[in-house]
């Protein structure tokens, strides 16, 4: 399917805001009369269902809960399960590290171990982000693993950091070395094919010199690997789309999918006001708007059910800065559920609606889970919606005579 | 996408009833206020519906009138194309048959025919069992096809019997030799690709000999051949899904399919009420209790609107019976549709109601096929409903960072 939008899609003026409110599904909690989207007050989202097509989108397969990266990559036209994304390559895209179709990506953890090699703190104590910095700065100098490959080695926060691995015909199919309890020794990296066994001997050598580097550290004298990936390179989305994309978003995470998807990124802002200011600013810059609202899904994975409900009614309430731009495509909608009832990720499908002069606007009065099933767009598969929102925006050129 | 979720899913403790109404689906007939189901007076399933999710299921394909092997393997979450089971394969797990993947299983008629060789009655008048069974000894005890094959023979029911040739590389695509008519002798077995040719060479040689043995016969003195079928093992329920099963059903034909599905059998129960006993007494010894009724199927076939409303009614009498055990998902769908107005098998969508903690309510007040409509589970292929069992049930992981 995706080739053929591909090769169907082109460049016009049309503007598409396209706002994702992280983990919005939701499902009613006990006393409450209905689902969060259901109880907030939230005029303008339901003032603009009543002009929209609406619907309900399964993430990546009913029944599946998915993690935020392959819920996003659905949202945007890709496969989520071919498009899987390594937790390495994640972490790497998450601080800006490009990365190319050499690398292998993994996460590090700084950790602290005993006299006997034994691990007695996982996180080092959550380690003081400037040791990281100066830890990192001692491994690039004085480690190498030429000529086989060269490595890159970027602190993230605290006891975080990436490491690539980059390298010929290089495997990423190895465990993670953190044995996730104390008292033992870090595990020594196995590779699942032989691809990967290049990778582990040149593993090894980095890990060898790099902890005689650390070992007097009095915290993070030793390193947990985990989240092994080969970066297999994304089709961007103006490659794909032609779109030219900006990113407004404030967390690593997402920050890091529309990094990989070549995105412009706008600069991390206050709020979610600042980032709707930021849309408006950049309005003429770009076609394509990602604006990830992140308070939604952290309320409900607090299980935080009105502080959820809260959440939506501010962003309801900034809402007409969005369709105040009149852009030719609006989309609401969810990269997947986090009912406050279940505290997590849930499989239930998200609500979305499609705003645009041709939406062909059906019945759905209210944004909610449970007025969406009536919705003109049924239930689909999240990555459906891109196809939908380019016909909406005039981009897809018809198929066939 | 079955070995996503199958990657996905795990054991933990909880409790599925699903049960399996078979044929349940109907049409309005005429002179009728609707369909049987919404006729039919049946307060507790419309209770089970207020407080469910809701939706409509094609078995197989929109339009597609679907047998109950297939029907009942996409209820399974076996994908009911690839899962196609031959019927020799179907006859031989109906009378708990097992079987390895050098099998080719084929259904034996025994039938009757003149000196000329012509045949006089295709079923040898229903012969006895008893007389079948003395047959097939016979056979068993006198025919050999060593080296290259060896053969099961055994007595399913009256004229009905199921042959299965073991041996290596052997093919099952093989036409019946029941030329479906009297006055005319049997067809000579003929093979479509080159190791169903060494199968027929094979089974040249049985029937030779074989019918030397029976020749004097009165009745049965000559077998036909039909649903040649080569059998592929099926990943079990517990292989796939971690579930421990029972099967509560008293047809040979959904006992074959849950024994293909390596299933445990209950006994054989007398009725509705003792099947629906028997998960009471086994409800702590499995995870999934699947769970069959035949009489709506089978009225529906016999074109009795009012019988099988009289069955739903029975049905829904007895279901506190499940319910009151709480399980953590209780399932109620069909197989397929038997409309009495049709008095036949029909391609017309299932419905369907899943009841959970978490399933999200949507508003169907009562479950019929009209009313599932507008379900929050919308209108979807029979296949996906394992998972989101699964993922009602909390048996199904995160997928992806």
């Amino acid at each position: 399917m995706n080739s053929l939008v591909d090769e169907l899609s082109i460049k016009n003026d049309t503007k598409i805001i396209f706002l994702v409110m992280d983990g919005l599904g939701g499902l009613r909690s006990a006393g409450k009369k209905g689902t969060e989207l259901q109880v907030a007050h939230s005029p303008n989202l339901d003032k603009l269902a009543q002009d929209s097509i609406c619907g309900l989108m399964d993430p990546i397969l009913p029944g599946v809960t998915p993690g935020s990266g392959p819920a996003h990559f659905a949202l945007f036209g890709y496969n989520p399960v071919e498009a899987n994304i390594g937790r390495g390559v994640l972490e790497a895209a998450g601080i800006n590290l490009p990365l190319t179709d050499r690398d292998v990506a993994i996460r590090i953890n700084f950790a602290t171990r005993d006299a006997d090699g034994n691990i007695t703190d996982r996180r080092a104590g959550r380690l003081a982000t400037d040791i990281n910095k100066r830890i990192c700065e001692k491994i690039r100098k004085n480690v190498s693993i030429a000529p086989e490959a060269e490595f890159v080695i970027e602190t993230v926060k605290e006891h975080r950091a990436v490491l690539v691995i980059r390298g010929d015909d290089l495997g990423g199919d190895i465990n993670d070395t953190d044995p996730q309890k104390l008292g033992v020794p870090p595990l020594e990296p196995e590779a699942g094919d032989e691809a990967s066994g290049k990778t582990v001997k040149i593993v090894k050598r980095f890990l060898e010199q790099a902890h005689d580097l650390i070992a007097d550290e009095p915290a993070g004298n030793t390193m947990l690997l985990r989240g092994f990936a080969k970066h297999k390179p994304y089709k961007s989305m103006m490659e794909r789309f032609k779109l030219k994309t900006l990113a407004v978003a404030n967390y690593p995470m997402y920050r890091g999918v529309a990094f990989l998807l070549d995105m412009d990124l706008n600069p991390v802002t206050a709020d979610t006001k600042t980032e709707f200011e930021a849309v408006k600013e950049n309005y003429d810059k770009y076609d394509f708007f990602f604006v990830h609202v992140k308070g939604t899904d952290a309320r409900g994975e607090d299980g935080d059910f009105d502080a959820k409900v809260k959440v939506i009614e501010e962003v309801d309430s900034l809402l007409p800065m969005l369709t105040g731009l009149n852009p030719d495509v609006m989309v609401v909608t969810a990269d997947h559920s986090t009912p406050a009832e279940m505290s997590s990720h849930s499989w239930h499908p998200v609500p979305v609606l499609v705003h645009s002069n041709i939406c062909r606007v059906d019945d759905v009065q209210t944004f909610d889970e449970i007025a969406c099933i009536n919705g003109g767009l049924g239930r689909m598969p999240s990555m459906n919606l891109m196809p939908i929102v380019l016909g909406n925006a005039g981009r897809l050129t018809k198929f066939g005579a």
